[in-house]
């Protein structure tokens, strides 16, 4: 693969942008750049230096580039294009691809393109946009190949040859009766290799996996991974071939998904731009901390009632967010694995109870370990086993309480709709810190004074 | 899709095992079961349950079991498995996936495995075992099929007829001169529309994707999501095919990979065994909780500076742990940000500067804002403007300071050949709590006291 653009040259077209040095060879540059590493370079670009990238692109690349781009990037670009620029960009990509973008057109635009496209095109792009987003119908493309089951193989090779190229990523064709409804379908390589005068109805593969076109997403990611499919046909509530979802356009809801996983977790908007304008990152970002605020001001507002205690203790202060510390990283390992698991479905309601006990042997057992080593460093520093053992209890306590919330939590989430990924980590540490923090105190005042 | 075996028929089995009752139908349900939810439903178990299902699966459908589970009860299963069993199991896979197991197989099971395999598999197993398993030809398979430039569309076809069935996910035919090296590559959705007399010399694509043995894995599935690819030839160094890389082995690895990442933000093991021994769970756990007790006993040994300062006004013990939060989770927002871009190449040294700036500010911007809260709530709690003050100063120095970490932290750890991902987290909570803890007490050492 010595084709691929390497990030050492993207690295330089930036350096020149930066220095604003060496500008006419990126020209030549763009041209050659394939439409993912110029979205690449546009993410790495601030706002105001986008367009002398953008402007040096060809409608075409534009309209690839568009679909690449992650949603905060796309917003600025559309934000800054010329109307009619924007509908040149659009209007010749595939349907499915002009049906993800149009969330993010102007009206005025829409309107534009669905008037610039062809009718066939127009008719495939109404339906596509009558089903949901995230939905099979709202993944589809409208360009399945569909033939009869009647006829040979020999005429539909003939009929291959007329019709001239096959849609991109085409492994089968679909089998239709009359009324279009779907009954089978027919791969290409059974056509190569089946003698030319069998008929289609007798060598199509008689259920293929097939779609809903109101079936879930995430039920055809898993799909396609568990069948190993390239691709697989679209029906409506009739079973008429609607269109067909091809493994590219799937590979991309998995990134998309592992992707809005990793950010939501930090309280990040999906797609932030990671130069976007100041004032619009620190805004996306304060809701997150604000409600961090509130759970860490519930912890300090636990650590105050114990006010008197740490005046007489004040070594209780020094060693309290270790104990707060601990709890929240093993609850964070628990919840992680029961998010997982949920995700996965291989843990439910048949053998949660087994999880939250093994869950919780495994806390307490990694309670012991470290409440020792804590209660002999405790007992070291301030030459006091009493407050060693004190804080030894609390340790397994707040490890406990971790394993505890850190399934609990995330199968309540899950039970009400909630994302676990998003909400699981806030009030996981809430807990622990909560726990934490009262243990060892409490014990303190009880034990220690 | 109404024939994806649902998760409440899964979660039914499992309550069946539970109960030890209704145990009879299991077979049945077992046969139906696509090896996928076969490994699901494993995983679901604990390791003493296994067995039964086990013990109720074909040999075929038990290696490809093997493959879907994840690594941990992989060894639960094969460490319980009869040594002839398992040579049963494997020896039917594909070349690629018996190579994918190589490494967990017992030696004397390896010997066997390679010793009843046929000729032909044997050549293609020692090919993909040459090469690292984190490399293009670790992930190839040897069933390319190839043919020569100089014959006809119709040879190709008739060729292919007397061939029989192809390998899964034949996309393209790989096109070779006399010495096998690879000149370009023919879509089979070609050879269904070209004219018959045409050559395939003509009609093939000269410059197709083509990945070397030794290329990186991360370089692969950029490549295949890049150009949307379904297959593509892996060459020796001497531009001879020695096999294909198709797309469902590509999913795998990217999901493995989001996996991947998630695990171990939490410092877990890869693939950890929800229903381990508790031991064992307990031993992989207990390193990186070491680790995190050392980075708190660090963070109290600065507290432990201030004891004087905490006994004279412990309020200051109160409201430590806010700003130490507040800096954690602004920071590690600055850190998810900074990783993302790093792996998808949005970040490098050209526009570093450029980030560490943006996420400065934003910081700062978020530390004003939260400050100005935090000192409103602590001069309400204790009446007190002086300490309100003080904790607002201590909550923008350890915003800037999260933000510089989260940006710092993980391009020195990339630059050093740290996955920034594993090390990142605990690095950064370090700094916020020292930073935090340091800032607020020796403010108030110096102005309140």
């Amino acid at each position: 693969m010595s084709d691929l653009p390497s990030s050492e040259q993207i690295e330089k077209i930036i350096e020149a942008i930066e220095s604003e040095q060496n500008l006419d060879s990126l020209q030549d540059n763009l041209a050659e750049m394939h439409p993912v590493d110029t979205a690449r370079l546009l993410e790495s670009l601030a706002p105001k230096q986008r367009p002398v990238v953008w402007l040096g692109l060809s409608d075409e690349d534009r309209g690839e580039v568009l679909l690449e781009v992650s949603d905060g990037v796309r917003d600025d670009l559309l934000q800054n294009m010329e109307r009619r620029d924007l509908v040149n960009a659009v209007r010749n990509l595939d349907i499915d691809d002009i049906a993800d973008l149009i969330p993010d057109l102007p009206d005025e635009v829409l309107a534009d393109v669905q008037f610039s496209v062809d009718k066939q095109a127009k008719l495939g792009l109404d339906e596509v946009l009558s089903y949901p987003e995230d939905s099979a119908g709202g993944l589809m493309n409208v360009d399945a190949v569909a033939v009869r089951g009647n006829i040979t193989m020999r005429v539909v090779i003939r009929y291959l040859r007329l019709r001239g190229e096959l849609p991109e990523n085409t492994d089968q064709l679909f089998v239709v009766d009359r009324r279009g409804r779907l009954i089978g379908s027919l791969h290409v390589t059974v056509l190569l290799t089946a003698p030319p005068n069998e008929r289609v109805g007798k060598l199509m593969e008689r259920e293929p996996v097939t779609f809903r076109a109101m079936e879930a997403q995430d039920n055809v990611t898993s799909a396609f991974e568990k069948y190993n499919l390239l691709s697989a046909a679209v029906v409506d509530e009739q079973n008429r071939l609607v269109g067909r979802i091809t493994i590219d356009d799937v590979v991309d809801v998995i990134r998309e998904r592992a992707d809005h996983n990793l950010m939501i977790r930090a309280g990040l908007d999906e797609e932030e731009d990671m130069f976007a304008p100041v004032i619009r990152s620190t805004r996306n970002r304060a809701l997150w901390l604000g409600i961090n605020l509130i759970t860490a001001i519930i912890a300090s507002w636990v650590i105050g009632q114990f006010e008197d205690t740490i005046e007489r203790l004040v070594a209780l202060a020094v060693l309290m967010p270790i104990v707060a510390s601990m709890g929240g990283n093993a609850g964070t390992q628990t919840l992680t694995i029961v998010i997982r698991g949920l995700g996965l479905g291989t843990i439910s309601s048949a053998n949660a109870w087994r999880v939250f006990k093994k869950e919780l042997l495994v806390g307490g057992l990694n309670g012991l370990i470290w409440a020792l080593v804590v209660a002999c460093v405790a007992t070291l520093w301030y030459q006091d086993l009493g407050l060693g053992l004190v804080i030894a209890i609390a340790m397994i306590i707040n490890l406990l309480a971790s394993a505890m919330a850190g399934v609990v939590i995330p199968i309540m989430l899950h039970r009400f709709g909630v994302d676990p990924a998003l909400a699981g980590g806030v009030a996981l540490t809430t807990v622990t810190d909560v726990v934490g923090f009262f243990a060892l105190l409490s014990l303190a005042a009880l034990l220690l004074l």
